[in-house]
């Protein structure tokens, strides 16, 4: 199924953002001076193929799965976090909650491999593959089959929204643990050193850091991942959400909607996204510049600019609603800005 | 009056700043991972002097005026263009007006002093000082007294909003020539070289860029303006709006009320603003890095740090909304996301 997926996937139409880009020179604004707002919007209309675009109703899915990496000590919060904070999410306290809300986005939360039993908790998405990944020090971190399951989760979750009338897609993870991962999958996916590529997670102190990155170079020489195959990547050193994510943009490129990138974990899946299928870059838009520094490297190799840079390092889908914001105010510029012409106001001199 | 209303503005409360960071870190989340939104919610309770702040509905004074230097051919376009976009405001097509409606800001449009006569047109605030300044190359642009008279009219609009229930101001202008006027106020207030600080406004080429540098080096000469009295830099270089928002400036600090500045032509304001009073600084909430260069320059001078490049270039407000927004947001995050006890979530390991 996932090749079928990859095959079907097209690349936005080009020509139809010049169209874009000749319409927002006709509104009453010197030509480009509303800079990546007029960008955002032009590529919204090159995404949908639709030069006259509704104004995009959005969803975040946030995906929560642990890691057997955890149990080595590489964070500076233990595991139960994972749970317990899918239970915030589901009663509205967390970050991202509040910042949905106040963007009007819609929030979805996806258990796809939390270590911990949830029965039937009602408003939470059950999708779990397993309860949490291996640890990826001694073994992989879960199977290609458990990687493609996760994966497919995540195209279906958006073509169900899509059917919905959802337009906007946003991307958002918690996994205690889940810097370390994203870190390895960087390392593999950009060829840039663990060093260069590791940050300090939920904040981590100087003997912690040094414990981290010396997990993932060992994890990194045990495994070997080839990182011209992404599944043996996302399998080996990956981890669930991060699969589910790579699923939600590679359906969204599939059902042509914009999917709005959060941080550093949505920039790993994104590195494997792009490599299963490069065409699902131009879907892509990085909502922000994460602290974390491995995340301007991944964002440097996919030719992805942040349109925000607010020293955020929450994750969870907080910048992807910052982003859906923009975004929409953009697509709203286009829409509903007067024209010279409608306004009857002056063009430039001659 | 003006010097009385200087004397009356308070420095914001930074021992509140600090109760406010110590309430930010039991919400769940990792200490500090919402960086600069933290940062503005902080400084939201330094400014309003409450611990348990109510989310501000804003307003956007958005001032209107022509320019005497306009005439020397400035600009990219004809001077006739302020009072046609200032229609486009009233009924709603222009940026701004979408980008406030967006974030659910309310726009008023201020002639202060626009070379046209629009009689009694309804939804204008009607506080013209003059029709245009005079010609900066050959006079002051105003007097002291039409300086001081729109900056009253500005503090009186402040404080009438805020009577209201209002609790975040932006400011927006609109003014063909403007940013001529504030590259020479930012050469004045910062000692800066007249180069570094000028730009191509509305999009002007390499010869009519040249000619703008000359003539704001002419009228500098002829002036020699003190930055150490900043009345006489405004009346002698300076603009009506420019003038109204430093009234702005003043009024938010005198209300306590955070003052959400635009891009260049705020922040020539902000320059004269900080100069009548250094303490209405702590009330000031830079939106955006704009692409015209002095920007950089005098935002660096006032230690401010804009919270978004979207390489904006338009005025109007239009990056004022956007900050707006964000400052909600922060708000909105201290005050109703669950604190770890709350929401039942571990804290980090010992």
């Amino acid at each position: 199924m996932l090749q079928h997926i990859l095959n079907q996937i097209e690349m936005p139409d080009r020509q139809l953002g010049l169209k874009a880009q000749a319409r927002l020179d006709r509104l009453t604004k010197p030509v480009g001076s509303l800079g990546r707002l007029e960008e955002l919007a032009a590529q919204y209309v090159m995404i949908t193929g639709n030069l006259k675009p509704t104004i995009p109703r959005g969803t975040v899915f946030t995906f929560a799965a642990d890691h057997g990496v955890a149990r080595e000590g590489v964070s500076a919060y233990p595991q139960e976090v994972t749970p317990q904070m899918v239970l915030n999410f589901l009663r509205g306290g967390a970050a991202v909650n509040v910042l949905a809300r106040h963007m009007g986005i819609e929030v979805r939360v996806i258990d796809i491999g939390v270590a911990y039993d949830f029965d039937s908790v009602s408003g939470l998405i059950h999708k779990k593959i397993m309860p949490g990944t291996n640890n990826l020090l001694t073994k992989s971190a879960m199977s290609r089959e458990q990687a493609e399951q996760a994966i497919e989760v995540g195209i279906e979750l958006v073509s169900n929204v899509v059917e919905q009338g959802i337009g906007m897609i946003g991307t958002g993870e918690m996994g205690i643990g889940n810097t370390t991962v994203s870190s390895a999958i960087t390392a593999v996916m950009t060829g840039r050193p663990v060093e260069e590529v590791t940050g300090r997670g939920t904040g981590i102190d100087d003997a912690v850091y040094r414990h981290k990155i010396s997990v993932i170079k060992e994890a990194l020489a045990f495994h070997r991942p080839n990182p011209s195959d992404a599944l043996e990547v996302l399998s080996k050193i990956g981890g669930l959400e991060i699969a589910g994510l790579v699923g939600i943009i590679l359906g969204s490129a599939l059902a042509r909607v914009p999917v709005v990138l959060d941080g550093f974990i949505a920039g790993a899946a994104a590195l494997i996204a792009a490599r299963l299928q490069p065409k699902c870059l131009g879907y892509m838009i990085a909502s922000h510049q994460s602290v974390e520094h491995g995340h301007q490297v991944l964002l440097n190799h996919l030719s992805l600019k942040p349109l925000l840079d607010l020293d955020l390092r929450l994750g969870e889908g907080t910048g992807a609603c910052l982003g859906m914001n923009l975004l929409c105010a953009a697509v709203k510029v286009m829409t509903e800005m007067a024209t010279f012409d409608e306004a009857g106001v002056s063009e430039r001199n001659p």
